[in-house]
């Protein structure tokens, strides 16, 4: 029963010439603003940045293959420490000897800690000064996540990139329980790097909320520590549509420089683009995906909205200028009746082509990183994007 | 608007090549039973047989594309009428010259008529000699359906064979009620079919339910009439499971030789081995995609459910014995995590693998035929099927 399903599809010289130290090399930087262009060399392989990374949080990017996922071009995706450690459970996957072979992708992975899923899943959660209490959204169990354990789980899913368990507070919250989330966050960091054993990177999150000295106060501290990465979390929590951009303005000089720049949970692609310009490298977020199940097309003239009975009859594609697998083949009617019926099918073209349309334009901000002209295409993408007449 | 998404796709030399009168050529007879080998040429192209057709209700195959479906070998697909025309509505698929290009699959597609979608969906339906009125089962709009309609909707479908509107009565039904259902159907077969204006197939379906000799009558009758083709209809409705083999073996020997003979909704790997045996040439069965989502997996030693804790921690593929991509790249454990977190990719694997498996049993009878073997085959499936540590 153990033996290994696909392991003929894994060549012995993949391990070897892909386990290498987790390494994150600044190629290119923007003369006029704080964009770079970079590469992060992991345990599975090379990720390019800026990056988008699809979400996967049950070891599946929803809808998706993973051949679909190296046709579309991504390098890196994510998991969910709090979902997997939950379902199908640690030991599982740990019999696999990581996320890797159990879901066979191949590429790098980096897990989210489950601290934003505890404070936004599940139900009596407990903060203590040790770790956090919490009952599983699934099953109503009680489990308990610490610093330690967090770590330990993700070795086990074997995750690339591991992130610290951090505690994230709802927007609004007061100056008080921020500042506590932040000062135990910051301990809870300190703990996680002592708690690894393995070479697994591992990403410090800086919290803080909407107040700009105790999200500088936490960058600063979390910056200081020996992290391979750090990651700015708790946005896109329900503030105040600015408030995410003000926040970057701010924090842009004090990011550490040498190190990768992950803004979790973000966004669209203006969102990306602004957040680019202020020197973050790596994103993930469910917009393509979820989205695009509910009906959303992203294209390079703004979003679409399938449901809109004007895209009844059409026979063009979701985006002209698109060259997918899905805008190759498929109109709009044709994925509208999909919709429109609940086929799977509507789901799975809807998720490719904005999977397909995020990488892309990643691809984009890199070269024209490359290029010397990150703000000009930054620019003319805004105008094409916002000026279309999809919005 | 009009332009097509896809034709680039297609070579007009796709549509001459192609473009020819339909034909049923019997290349291989059994020795030891009714069983035989055939090919069907249609308007896009060959599909041979003993053939299974994956189900593709909403122009859609469940959960999968067409370039999985080509990948699996299937030749032909249906689409269903009813649902067709209910949405998007047949002026949609007819603004794309059909399915074909509207579903961007160019092979052959059979269109069931819709009669047994009547009287399975649909509410407040009422039969008059002239056709049947019905509410939609997706917004309760009133809807009548002739003989003569329902061929005109098929022909602006384009679909390759086409079925006659029938009555299918429940199970149990009156004998007078199934008496009538035959005689109306008799009717409007011979109205179908002076209804018909394209060189598309057209193919009878004869009811009679569990009534010998009703059955017999319906058969001998459409057999008389010029049909591309001879359905049998109102199997597996809710009949003792042996009513259906004891009705083959009783019409083994008055279906019309010469013409492909189809067994509607039917079935089970063990139904079409019986089937084919009585000299049954074409299947379209929901199984593989909705029990495959269920948790059904289809295997050489029988049926497995993945929903079984038993497959929580095994690494092997759903069949150890299947080469099909996913039985190649996933494990029983992951696919078992996939559907027990209601995850797409869940859906999609266990649809591929069923479809794939169904496509190769009937590739396997072909070829047993061929060679002659085809009893022995029959036999040592069914005890590798039914023996299997599965069950």
């Amino acid at each position: 029963m153990r033996e290994r399903a696909h392991s003929l599809k894994k060549s012995p010289l993949f391990d070897i010439i892909n386990n290498m130290e987790f390494l994150f090399e600044i190629l290119k930087k923007d003369d006029r603003s704080k964009a770079r262009k970079g590469r992060l060399r992991t345990n599975h392989g090379i990720v390019n940045t800026p990056a988008f990374m699809p979400v996967g949080t049950n070891a599946t990017v929803k809808a998706i293959t993973n051949e679909e996922l190296a046709e579309i071009g991504a390098e890196i995706i994510l998991n969910n420490t709090y979902h997997l450690y939950l379902r199908p459970g640690t030991d599982i996957i740990g019999s696999f000897g990581g996320t890797h072979d159990f879901m066979n992708w191949h590429k790098p992975v980096l897990t989210d800690s489950g601290g934003f899923q505890v404070f936004s899943l599940s139900s009596l959660r407990k903060i203590r000064e040790d770790g956090v209490e919490f009952r599983s959204h699934i099953d109503g169990t009680k489990h308990h996540f610490t610093p330690e354990k967090v770590i330990e789980i993700q070795e086990t899913i074997n995750s690339d990139i591991m992130m610290v368990l951090d505690i994230c507070p709802p927007y609004p919250a007061p100056r008080e329980e921020v500042e506590e989330a932040v000062r135990l966050s910051g301990q809870w960091a300190a703990r996680a790097l002592r708690a690894r054993v393995k070479d697994n990177a591992l990403f410090a999150i800086a919290q803080g909320g909407v107040f700009p000295d105790l999200r500088e106060k936490a960058v600063t501290e979390l910056s200081e520590m020996d992290f391979d990465g750090l990651a700015l979390g708790g946005f896109s929590v329900g503030e105040p549509p600015d408030a995410m951009y003000e926040s970057l303005q701010r924090l842009k000089d004090i990011l550490p420089a040498g190190k990768p720049h992950y803004l979790m949970g973000i966004g669209t692609p203006l969102d990306i683009l602004e957040a680019v310009e202020c020197g973050i490298d790596m994103f993930d977020c469910v917009i393509p995906t979820r989205n695009g199940r509910n009906g959303m097309a992203f294209t390079s003239s703004g979003t679409l909205s399938l449901g809109n009975a004007r895209h009844t009859d059409e026979h063009i594609p979701l985006d002209t200028g698109c060259s997918c697998r899905v805008c190759s083949s498929y109109s709009r009617a044709y994925i509208r009746h999909l919709l429109k019926a609940k086929e799977i099918l509507g789901s799975r073209l809807m998720s490719y082509h904005n999977l397909f349309f995020f990488n892309s334009l990643m691809s984009r901000i890199r070269l024209s990183i490359e290029e010397g002209r990150f703000m000009e295409f930054k620019d003319d993408f805004i105008k094409c994007y916002t000026g279309g007449d999809n919005v």
